[in-house]
């Protein structure tokens, strides 16, 4: 990671996340929208799984278009329609993830822009 | 725009927003609370389209307040009660965003902090 | 509070919190994740008061492990299960904040990340 991890015990009893990330002055720093598992050719996965794995995949293709990494990521947020597809999700989010350590959000939503979105993810990243 | 923009084929499958916006360095922030269509007299709209206009209607205020305009939105999220509400509350967004393009977040909440609210809009500007 | 205040009217019909907040340029900034009403020991308060209890402290131990304290608190967002513990909630929140004023955002959602956890607090907060 390239911020400061403030870890305080809680995080580590639910995932592999920080508690909190102090970001350094004078950084740039990107937003990334609402990205959900939707193909650029316009398809949808057929799973949660093909889902996480579009949409992490957009993750790492924002970063990367402002020369970021996932070790820049201060915070990223996951929005989830059903329940059971955590342990699927959350199997995919590590993968790509590695050992970055960003603070995180799950929250389970009744529905997304589109009903056909079982997930969407959305980071915050900073970088000099 | 006054930040750059990181678009990778999604978004403009969906809407008029932004994939990502990158903020330069050394600039000051506005973060706005999540803000109802309720009237800085105590009504609310009778139907989205009024809740829509008000809600957006004290987001450019704020932003004003800070020197600044819908051209400095980094970031904003949408959370509304009714999915049949979308069509309505998009186009008045259209309308004050014009051709601003901040990255974007939409979320189905089955309740605000009043359960008259049909939405709430929150954003985050940046200017030098 | 450490950060500009932009009041136009609509925050305080509702609660005390500010429309919108305004952090000068330079300063280093924490990032906390969604954080449960969980204890370090791992057990779990009886109500929505414990919950919000725990919570909050786990929230103020962030920021003092940042150097921070609840003034310097740009952006406040909760996440709760059901309607009927918002006065309850509201009342730990308010004595924690005292009179800081950071934005805020409420939410209702159908569940987080455990299914037993009644809400979350997310925080974000600036600071030289």
């Amino acid at each position: 990671m390239t911020h400061q991890i403030h870890d305080i015990g809680i995080a580590k009893q639910i995932g592999t996340y920080s508690d909190a990330i102090e970001v350094a002055s004078g950084l740039r720093w990107l937003f990334t929208s609402g990205t959900p598992g939707l193909e650029r050719s316009g398809k949808l996965p057929s799973d949660i799984a093909g889902h996480a794995e579009v949409a992490w995949t957009h993750i790492v293709a924002m970063l990367e278009s402002a020369d970021m990494t996932v070790h820049d990521l201060v915070k990223v947020s996951h929005y989830l329609l059903r329940a059971e597809d955590l342990p699927a999700y959350v199997k995919v989010r590590a993968r790509f993830l590695g050992d970055a350590r960003p603070a995180s959000m799950l929250l389970l939503t009744p529905a997304l822009v589109r009903p056909e979105f079982l997930l969407e993810v959305e980071a915050i990243a900073a970088k000099r």
